[in-house]
């Protein structure tokens, strides 16, 4: 029997939590507002009420009587392993013991030149202007390896930083898996660069009215499970979902008129992120059960619905007619096969967002490398640009036109995100041996795909991995629902099988 | 000289201000959402954000060590009057004073019973149903009068609600201006209805696309000076400008497709009062000397804009061709003058916010005297429908079909909102002092709309009035910039010369 101490304690902890994420909930709408509707002028306002916010909560977060209450659960039969509970005070308890040895001056600190370099990187990016962003940068580079040294780390900085993402992740591990996925991707990507096969991108290169693809991607959204009542979806830079709070889950994407992929697969991607948080245990909101387990995982779900769904030829067999009613002028003649080709293009190409499935996890590596010397010292801001352009010629056989479409294409530096961009090749991996899993449980997805049906994948989706919250570790997680540790394979098995048939590479 | 315990005390009092303000202003972006963007789905948990941050902003503005701060100030030769320190210490003190005075318990009810009492509402005038809203208006007047007398008063319970709004106004006062312009206002009005011409209203009421009517008013609020770098104009039921914080400060407004005065006099409003807030003196924001002077004073510049600008004859010499070219299949073969007698029909009419300016003060002295009557104890909250029929019949020689068309029509009294109607009245006899000396000062003013410069008035406004912030009383303020009074003539004066033309009035 838990004693009666222990018992109130964890409703303190719940109780506290509850108003703390609250609290910080109400960041998450200043950072969508900044990014959708705010006008040029609140900047500066938005940078203090963001770091205001973050200081509070922060210093909530930190407060010794949460020490206080995490001992006495702790000590008691709650949270012993198995409880649900244990699983929650384990994570409250590694939040907060990495919380404490953060200052509250670095955090808000963070906060504020984060959100002023924000504004910074969009005008250096328009304007080609990598040395306007370069102070900006600079200091984040410092303050982000002082975060580290606060919060520490076994043997390498960046792993401070990369634990914020995807717990428990170390740079050795991720350097390994990657070094091992590349090695076989790269005469992948060699093979079909190769192939005398290519693909009609020019399909999807016509005109795309940007209201039509509004109303179809929103749609399609719809379809697969995203749910409009308790969010929603608007135009921004870059990208991204943001959960307000229970009820409030909010996703964006940009438009091309000229290029059908943006903002299609951005919505498809950005959708998968939002049920993953529609469907995560909403009433226990500040708890960890209610939060998602990693980002890499977070990932997973969007790849899934984006490329495994997505992308796959059952799909189109059931949405291509749809497409063709909403983009008569430049779908009418065009037969399905061509359009699921275009849509599959496979080439080495500047920008990671854009970039295809197969050439998708280079971008990532690349950028890993990159932030992982940033943080040792080894890389100097002020050579971003030629390192990255080196290290681009290097991988694609590319060679970069200018830091628009090169250094200065992603938001995550600008942000602090230092540490993040492994976690979606992780997503990459975990998203196929999931997939299988599913495929395995429920059978032939293809077959539902192609009536237009997705309530079992979600299901399912939401069953073994929403549901569950931040109840095991990513990786523990990912073993338990497919039976297997992670690995490439069903990843490389997934891209091999799809795309050496389409590109005729035997 | 200040002592240093005096200064240390005002800088704590400014840093500390500037904080509660950043965080009261999270508020503002909650609500600004709330009601622009935000899924159905997050009013539960949005709900939750805002109660929360109310109840940190309250703690923190009632904390003793700000009694303490003001005091060490107040014993210094800082508070002199005569420097400009001496008026935000006064302010700082007459917001603390009097929120102290609120138990906590009461705040909490009037926040729940007036919450409550909103939907209510909303479904009573749906149903034209004022006996299900009786209840609650019924406990709202009580809690009211608690409110009035936890503050204090010298003579009029009512006094203590409207300092809120119009600080330092009584209702002696504005009861003495009001009859004033009664007694003046009601024979302009039945000489306007028994004119033989009248106004060709069909004209507003014809096809005005939504879309044509966004871009022309907001090329129109842009032209007066309101800035969209530092704010922007949204979609609501109800239009309001919030100010988020420095450099962003945002108006609402609808469109009807088949009247065009609503959106576009309602953004020249709006406007003005997003004008006032984009002028004040930002650099310090959190201290009174930031903030409005009052809601009259705010009035009178949304007032001023929207009407002896907007509904200028000399404004529409300048904006008529745009007009033509923006609606061309609703006012290509309309003259000027037709078009400018269309805007400024004035007829006795039953709802408030749809009034014209010359019958619009005498729907605020008919609420403004029932509500001094109800917080007084002389009218029953069972009574109020039919003392208002009965007085609009005297006022405005109409029968009130149902209450929603009377007692049921405004928000006000639902939110307990008491002691704020006077405030629209009290703008429009500011505005019209306040242009007066405006057009003495700059010189024909209406030649300057006719060229299409508005940033000469506006400078006027912003040295005169925006810059000043609370430093003084708001009768303070409009006497010392026109030099006389506050005073109903030069109200008077601009409604017989502007309309007797018109409606051919000899």
């Amino acid at each position: 029997m838990p004693s009666k101490n222990a018992e109130a304690a964890f409703e303190s902890l719940k109780e506290e939590f509850n108003e703390i994420a609250v609290l910080a909930s109400c960041e998450s709408i200043l950072g969508w507002d900044e990014v959708t509707y705010m006008p040029e002028g609140g900047a500066i306002h938005r940078a203090n009420q963001k770091s205001l916010l973050a200081g509070l909560v922060h210093n909530r977060a930190t407060a010794p009587r949460i020490g206080d209450w995490l001992a006495e659960v702790e000590n008691s039969d709650m949270a012993k392993n198995g409880d649900p509970i244990a699983a929650n005070i384990r994570e409250l308890r590694r939040g907060y013991d990495k919380m404490v040895k953060m200052p509250e001056s670095l955090v808000k600190e963070i906060t504020k030149e984060t959100s002023l370099a924000h504004v910074i990187w969009v005008e250096a990016r328009k304007n080609n202007d990598f040395k306007s962003f370069l102070p900006s940068l600079k200091r984040i580079i410092k303050l982000k390896v002082q975060e580290a040294e606060a919060v520490g780390y076994e043997k390498e900085p960046y792993d401070a930083l990369m634990d914020t993402y995807e717990p428990n992740a170390t740079s050795a591990q991720v350097t390994e898996v990657f070094t091992a996925l590349r090695s076989q991707l790269v005469p992948i990507i060699e093979n079909i660069a190769g192939a005398p096969k290519q693909a009609p991108v020019e399909i999807i290169e016509r005109e795309y009215p940007v209201d039509a693809q509004k109303t179809f991607v929103e749609a399609t959204a719809k379809s697969i499970g995203y749910n409009f009542g308790a969010g929603r979806l608007d135009v921004t830079t870059h990208p991204f979902c943001t959960t307000i709070g229970p009820g409030d889950v909010r996703i964006t994407t940009r438009y091309n008129p000229r290029r059908l992929n943006d903002g299609l697969f951005g919505v498809l991607h950005e959708a998968g992120h939002g049920i993953y948080e529609q469907n995560l245990p909403q009433d226990e909101f500040g708890l960890p059960s209610a939060e998602a387990c990693s980002l890499g995982i977070h990932e997973s779900q969007s790849r899934l619905w984006e490329n495994l769904v997505g992308r796959s030829k059952a799909f189109w067999e059931h949405l291509f007619p749809s497409a063709v009613k909403a983009f008569p002028k430049a779908l009418s003649n065009v037969a399905l096969d061509d359009f699921y080709f275009a849509i599959n293009d496979v080439r080495p190409s500047f920008i990671r967002v854009e970039a295809d499935e197969v050439t998708y996890n280079l971008h990532i590596m690349l950028r890993f490398e990159m932030e992982l010397a940033m943080i040792r010292g080894d890389l100097k801001a002020e050579d971003v640009p030629s390192v990255w352009n080196e290290k681009f010629k290097d991988y694609f056989g590319l060679d970069v036109p200018d830091d628009r479409m090169g250094c200065l294409q992603d938001v995550h530096w600008s942000a602090g995100l230092m540490g993040y961009f492994p976690t979606y090749a992780l997503g990459n991996l975990y998203a196929s041996q999931l997939y299988d899993a599913a495929d395995r449980d429920l059978g032939d997805l293809h077959a539902k795909f192609r009536k237009g049906s997705f309530d079992e994948l979600r299901h399912w989706l939401t069953k073994n991995i929403h549901a569950h919250g931040r109840r095991y570790p990513a990786t523990e997680l990912v073993e338990r629902v497919t039976g297997k540790p992670i690995t490439a394979k069903p990843l490389l098995s997934y891209l091999t099988e799809k795309f050496y048939p389409l590109y005729n590479v035997s």
